[in-house]
């Protein structure tokens, strides 16, 4: 039988967030039905929200950052059992047999695409996808992942799932470790987390920021030292010199100061899409110095699996603040102006209250 | 005791090439002496000659696709002996310990930067390099490559110096191999090379052109096909299939076309310089399929001799007009309209004419 779920959706483009009713699917069998205990609150959740990204199916129930304990599982189910603590990313869904599927990376399918865990068509009950801002939800067992955190960080471990594996994914590919200098430009959600992983690999990490006030706090994550990416004699100390550059920053900008500072061979990867261009990077700086630009999208299932292991291994978990869901508005309004250290999350418990 | 070199050179920004005559050094106990018989004219010559890279030291002798046979050697030279061929490219020297010139990546040398074959500051000396449009040249030997290729193939093998070792340096580097798809865009100088190059590594060619007319040509160099790239339907036929994608022409043009024809994890990289940027390429082709644009410059002189030897162990050689030097204003003027399948090469013997 179907389950209702309580959950705060945006009703439309313009509309505040507002309680909203829907039915969850029953458990097919290989299912895993998990209570959701916190919920990370992503850029994502409100660039589509408040459709920015395009059209929009609403009522919208984002959030991609879920974790949770599972409440039942499907008849096949083996990977997960009644108590455990679950996690939920970015994907719910993906064809499982084209080369990128095969490979492990669901992020790239090629056929459909993933299926995103809001807002997108739903293979396996028809409709469109409901995320995390509820109380519980369905997924696939090969889209859960397994938190081996302690239950009392639960909450800071929710923004690894998406914060943590579009971070670690890249510094991870690009084969970042001991030994290498390693720049993150900007200090935001991505950047925080993208500081501690770097950091937890081995790296030197330098902090990109238009903001020098964020110098302490960069340190306090693990970084050497932050360079203010607008002074030019700060930024030509470290021409050259870089090993990699993971880029957090989605908002057009210049990327040849930033570019200009890798080593010869060394890779600049992008992790945000500007809405408008950045100015084109230089070909020279490319040629000169065998330099690369790349980009990259979260992370496979199985890599989002040996993140959240890395980061128990390592005690990470993100920078976070706790919210109820009935202030999600507020929190969009303080995320537009970056006004928070470093993610929202929402105390799910907040929502018997609604 | 110095020698009197016998050469052309471009007296000024804009005067016609004329005979010149200058010295070269007496052979320091690593130098090599070598008359000259042939030398490939690449695009380079003719942006510094017409001075559209900068200021120029006139009297400019260009060059630096050197073939020819070693006259004398200095008292330390073991590599060579008197009656060898040699052959000389884009550089004649660098400062030898940087962190790129220990790797033997002498072309990315961190310091002073490699001293090019001609209009260089001459670090041994003093005043600046002379090229290849000249009856013999003295180079350090360690600038000096070994040609194994028949003698009869010697004036076609000139190209190889830098139309040659900038399209290998990158496929090389980039792991082109058996069973990969390579796409080169562009069918001049550079991009034959890349052909024949990518082909003998073991690659499915395929060439991307703005004209159908070469199709033949590309099939005949190597390639399976050739792809009209403004023709929307038949790049939409290659989506996402591409590991590899040379890029070698320099007039500003949109990457994207060319960037979306690469697989997940695929790397377009690009040897030429525009002089207006190109239109900023998109960030979201980058991130959606992991995908990277790189530079690359030649390449080092251990990778040179390794792809004259390559060639060799292919059969291969550019495709060549030959010329007298008296024609070389001629040829520049063709080689600006693209008339020409697919390098100029200088015969020295009409030197002797002059």
């Amino acid at each position: 039988m179907t389950t209702t779920a309580h959950a705060f959706a945006a009703p439309s483009v313009d509309a505040p967030f507002a309680p909203f009713s829907f039915k969850r699917r029953d458990l097919l069998a290989d299912d895993v039905a998990i209570d959701i205990l916190f919920c990370g609150v992503c850029h994502s959740d409100l660039h589509t929200a408040r459709g920015e990204w395009g059209s929009v199916n609403y009522p919208c129930v984002p959030g991609h950052e879920i974790v949770g304990r599972v409440s039942a599982v499907g008849s096949d189910v083996t990977k997960f059992a009644v108590g455990d603590l679950a996690g939920v990313g970015c994907m719910v869904d993906s064809c499982g047999h084209c080369p990128s599927c095969t490979d492990g990376e669901e992020q790239y399918c090629e056929t459909t695409g993933f299926v995103g865990t809001y807002d997108a068509p739903d293979t396996r009950s028809g409709g469109y996808t409901f995320g995390g801002y509820s109380d519980h939800i369905v997924v696939k067992q090969d889209f859960v992942l397994k938190v081996g955190h302690d239950e009392a960080d639960l909450a800071a471990v929710a923004p690894l799932l998406c914060a943590g594996i579009t971070t670690y994914s890249p510094l991870h590919h690009w084969k970042v470790g001991p030994g290498q200098k390693v720049g993150v430009v900007g200090l935001g959600g991505l950047g925080h987390m993208g500081v501690k992983i770097a950091k937890a690999m081995g790296a030197d990490v330098y902090v990109f920021s238009t903001s020098p006030n964020k110098r302490e706090d960069a340190k306090r994550l693990g970084a050497t030292d932050l360079i203010v990416s607008k002074d030019e004699a700060a930024m030509a100390d470290h021409a050259n010199s870089f090993d990699f550059i993971l880029n957090t920053v989605a908002a057009s900008h210049d990327l040849d100061p930033f570019l200009n500072l890798l080593k010869r061979d060394g890779t600049m990867t992008l992790v945000g899409v500007p809405e408008t261009p950045h100015p084109s990077p230089s070909v020279g700086a490319m040629v000169f110095k065998r330099r690369s630009i790349a980009g990259s999208l979260i992370g496979g299932i199985r890599e989002t699996q040996e993140m959240l292991d890395f980061c128990v291994k390592h005690g990470l978990t993100a920078d976070i603040e706790m919210i109820d869901i009935q202030n999600i508005d507020t929190a969009y309004d303080r995320m537009v102006k970056s006004d928070v250290k470093y993610r929202f999350v929402i105390d799910m418990e907040s929502l018997k209250a609604a």
